[in-house]
């Protein structure tokens, strides 16, 4: 493999340059090694090529996008440009359907352009979080089929990303990577070429260990959270702080999480999905259980705070149906314009629901941006009451703009409440 | 209160001379504070007042006895001995009954006892964990009942113990500790006595929130070896080495446990249930989902290991009536002659009572021990199955003895899986 390396060819090709993909194939280059990223988006290719980030809330990548853009990054849509490389990361996001089922349209899609050009002893690395089985199984059929190659043909590896958005490129320089292969030799390649470009690399016994891992990480966190929303009502029905109560009983052997209005997001409220279903469809329902009742409690949590919005309009001297209600944040998180799962969203559509005079406002988005959400817009100081999804505060309009977020709660950032997003 | 100690005066007396209580007193004594121990053992008294540690397996206990037992430290039977003492530390155990509700007969009688030398101003401190509000509510009343003194006549303030058995003394010299008064005086009161010989001190707003910071590191950690106890199911159900994935999945923000048979002990088992309790009591059955269902799972697990030990009587070409299992280690945990809750023993227990030939072994077990709780003992050697109850692992008779516990899953110490055991 090494002979066919010129200056001038790339190595490796990098498809989906998304949140993911592109702070990844950024650090390839910056690594030395030349790489073709290809995105269906021909605006963000032509963009990275002028050497513009697309993504500028990513620290770090302003400067690698600048210096390696059109250089040795080169995006393009099409993935004939990218026939040359021996190496193709596939990193392109699978959603979930509304029965929580992985939706692989995306991912078919870019294996099955990826199958037009593979070659024999190509290697292909999947990075994008799946229920385990899935790069040995469906993924390798797609592969074959679409290639006309055998399942031998081809080495064929996992290395999940761990990115978190807005610290993507030290998190590929210093946290811990995984990766396996599907066979034996697949391992041992797949290791080889990422270890030039990641430091903290680490080899497991296979692929589908390797979608356990990350899968895990994301049920970690899920029951995690659950069991701080649960401690959260719990501390509430006894008339004790919650918060100071967990910043005493955190130490290095507790980790008690933040509570929330549920959890949100394309990641951790969909890879306990990814193990429940495949327990049930196998009738091991007792193998899952935790797993789908931490689930249920933070969607349930929407309910909780409706409540809890209740009781605070029993404060205001107004008839209940004309107390202005402002959720304050409808996106999934604080800072980042998603939202896929977002349960603050889902919060003020069930009070809509109700027949409340409920508004939302969010520092990320116009007026008319709430309004496509199907929620009409307030400035705060108009409202009776404001919930303050992110920091579960109330504030009155006089309160408004009270704004010195650390202060509340969320002095821990609640970034930290999701990792690997695409 | 200063102007009453001297030399020949203790001012501290600590009720309990327990696994906890022993070495909060020698901590207590060695801080240079003359300290009375009450319990109720005369033969433990007597021991200490000898100079001889009564706990050898904590570390550091033996030099701290031997230097202040019977000087700075006496320890009696009578409460008459400490009437002088101005703070009573309370540190005797609750049990819970077979309804899983805490049972304070223990406790009862060391309040009535402590009540009939309770003078004014004097501060109590109790230490036991406890459901949120027992020290502010039962423990209050039971005091003013037993002394004659009115609820403000003396300080009553309640901080957790956090030790874990072997390690005690590091544990109180290092560990953050936690204290709360059941008023603001008392909080002040019990804070300022504390800090003389607790150097990591952090005082909270209330007993009730140092009472929920207890019992919610308990919930933590019941839910987190629910968990791992889940995901080890599943990834047995997957083809997956639970112990490689988790190796990889832990990180700074990724805490995943040890599964286990379990949990057993007088402690994290038993702590959810405080709350649970509470919730359904109070109709809130959605407020404790989550601890409710790890419990069930906690307790499941010896279900799902009869199964696994039916599956690896398949493997023996014996009627499965003359399979000579025998299952290693009954104790709650390695290293601790502690049976309360053992899932262990209840796994050789279920076994038994299906009929199949089970025996067991535990290496700080005699023979006559092992029959003392209904089970017939067995030289390892002897058995066609062996299951390592504390490694699960299975062994057969030809791999014993095997004993290199360091190669097993166990790396980690299973002792981690229980802090701060009355």
């Amino acid at each position: 493999m090494t002979s066919e390396t010129s200056e001038d060819r790339a190595e490796i090709a990098v498809i989906g340059l998304g949140n993911a993909g592109l702070p990844l194939a950024a650090v390839i280059a910056d690594s030395g090694i030349k790489v073709v990223g290809v995105d269906v988006n021909r605006q963000r290719c032509l963009l990275i090529n002028q050497g513009k980030n697309p993504i500028p809330e990513e620290k770090g990548l302003d400067g690698l996008i600048e210096k390696h853009g059109g250089r040795k990054l080169v995006a393009t849509a099409d993935y004939r440009d990218a026939a040359a490389c021996r190496t193709f990361i596939v990193i392109v996001p699978v959603f979930v359907d509304e029965n929580y089922s992985p939706d692989f349209t995306i991912m078919q899609k870019a294996l099955r352009s990826l199958g037009g050009i593979l070659k024999k002893r190509d290697l292909v690395v999947l990075e994008t979080t799946f229920p385990p089985g899935t790069t040995e199984g469906p993924v390798r059929d797609l592969l074959c089929h679409a290639s006309g190659l055998s399942r031998d043909d081809f080495l064929l590896a996992y290395s999940p990303e761990r990115i978190m958005t807005g610290y993507s490129i030290s998190r590929l320089k210093e946290f811990p990577k995984v990766i396996g292969g599907t066979d034996e030799q697949s391992g041992i390649e797949a290791f080889s070429v990422y270890r030039r470009f990641i430091s903290n690399l680490h080899q497991v016994s296979s692929a589908r260990a390797a979608e356990m891992i990350k899968v895990m990480e994301g049920c970690y966190r899920d029951v995690n959270i659950g069991l701080a929303n649960e401690l959260f009502r719990i501390c509430g029905e006894l008339g004790i702080d919650f918060f100071e109560a967990r910043e005493q009983a955190c130490h290095q052997y507790c980790h008690i999480h933040l509570p929330s209005t549920g959890v949100g997001g394309h990641c951790i409220p969909v890879y306990p999905w990814f193990l429940i279903k495949e327990m049930e469809r196998r009738e091991k329902f007792e193998s899952c259980r935790l797993l789908r009742t931490a689930r249920e409690v933070n969607d349930g949590m929407i309910d909780y705070w409706m409540g809890r919005i209740l009781e605070q309009c029993l404060k205001i001297n107004k008839p209940l149906a004309s107390v202005k209600i402002c959720i304050l944040g409808i996106t999934f998180r604080a800072g980042v314009k998603e939202f896929y799962h977002s349960r603050n969203l889902a919060l003020a559509k069930r009070l809509a629901e109700k027949g409340l005079d409920v508004y939302a406002f969010d520092e990320l988005l116009s007026s008319e941006e709430v309004q496509r959400w199907g929620l009409r817009c307030i400035d705060p100081r108009q409202a009776d009451l404001i919930f303050d999804c992110f920091n579960l505060r109330w504030l009155r309009a006089e309160d408004w703009p009270e704004r010195d977020r650390a202060a509340g709660p969320s002095a821990e950032p609640a970034s930290a409440d999701c990792k690997g997003c695409l």
